[in-house]
């Protein structure tokens, strides 16, 4: 199928077979998803036995970047060019309808199929370990302590170009059928909200030492976007 | 190995490696992960290719029990019998370290290995229906309308015995190397927690239904707990 611009092209593999009015295959639907959760989770086969792992990950351009020590097995397996299936997901909240079978959860989730390939070489790797610590706080890389050479040679970095890939959201009302409108049911949405609460210092912590700008920005930011 | 009352036996499959300081195997660590989070992410194989899918779930005893449309590729590999990983996440918080390698997050998460398995006695699955609409918000079950027969025929629900599990925790503070501690760097823990905001009503809800105790005792218990 001819990809459009900005659109992965959809495949047996990636395309949303139930309910497809809830998918969606571009980048500008699918990115943003992959930017806002901290955990990922990657599927990949051993032996015929499909394993699950749940790490964190960082998006650069048309891939997933992940991370950890050299010897973790998920990683050798991305490493060695395995296929892998890699999906995140949020939550939005819980769909309350008349029926119990139109129950359901607002969510944005995005499934990306890939191949791992190791990134090797110093600059490469250095703007990944810059692209994790930049996911989890922006405005850290400059600020905290940078990489021990001995750091770096302890951590593979793997991208997962993403070949293809589809998102899948629900959002807004409960969707009851015509005849249960009547019913004397409470039916409606509870949101659901990640939110920040106050930083607790480490213990170790000298009492002189400021929380900086980048991270109050940051909280206020989020718990803004967050209010449900 | 030997299985320990409450505790599942540690095979190579389940064995957390990295860190093996975080792995717990005992159901009184397992089942409150599980019976936190909403959705759990499934992993399969299918022509040697992993999968993996985002899905609603409850735990019954020992088991977790999916569902969906009789027509889902997942349900329909589970209900052949097909192996399974299943994963479920909780993330609580952000950890900001000194140096840039010790940076992580805290959270809780549980990795299953099984097999699934058709729930087709009528009591059976209407016991299955009612675990994941009470998981969804408990005591919704008695006030909900009951599924019709046609709606039960349409869902497949299917029950994944829990042959072996783990599940992985970091909670706490940054853990940077002594030499680093004397830095200038703000050091500490962002947490991080799923609250619920106003339940909004269906824009079609009679305006004279009210809000049931069993949702507003719910959403108060749910934010104390939450309150990072």
């Amino acid at each position: 199928m001819a990809e459009r611009d900005g659109f992965f092209p959809q495949t047996s593999q990636n395309t949303v077979k139930r309910l497809p009015q809830r998918g969606h295959y571009d980048r500008a639907t699918i990115y943003p998803i992959l930017d806002a959760a901290f955990v990922c989770h990657v599927a990949f086969v051993q032996d015929g036995q499909p394993f699950i792992i749940p790490t964190l990950y960082a998006r650069q351009d048309d891939s997933i970047l992940l991370h950890g020590a050299t010897t973790s097995r998920m990683l050798r397996h991305a490493e060695s060019g395995g296929a892998l299936s890699i999906a995140v997901t949020l939550v939005d909240g819980i769909v309350l309808a008349r029926s119990v079978f139109h129950h359901s959860i607002n969510y944005r989730s995005v499934v990306v199929f890939g191949h791992g390939r190791l990134i090797d070489a110093p600059e490469a790797k250095t703007a990944a370990l810059a692209a994790f610590t930049e996911k989890l706080l922006p405005g850290r890389w400059d600020d905290a302590r940078p990489p021990h050479p001995n750091e770096s040679k302890a951590t593979s970095v793997i991208a997962v170009e993403i070949e293809s890939a589809s998102a899948k959201i629900r959002a807004g009302d409960p969707g009851d059928d015509e005849e249960d409108l009547a019913l004397p049911i409470w039916a409606g949405v509870l949101p659901i909200a990640q939110h920040y609460g106050p930083p607790i210092p480490a213990p170790n912590l000298a009492p002189d030492i400021p929380l900086p700008d980048y991270l109050s920005d940051y909280l206020d930011r989020q718990n803004q976007n967050a209010a449900p």
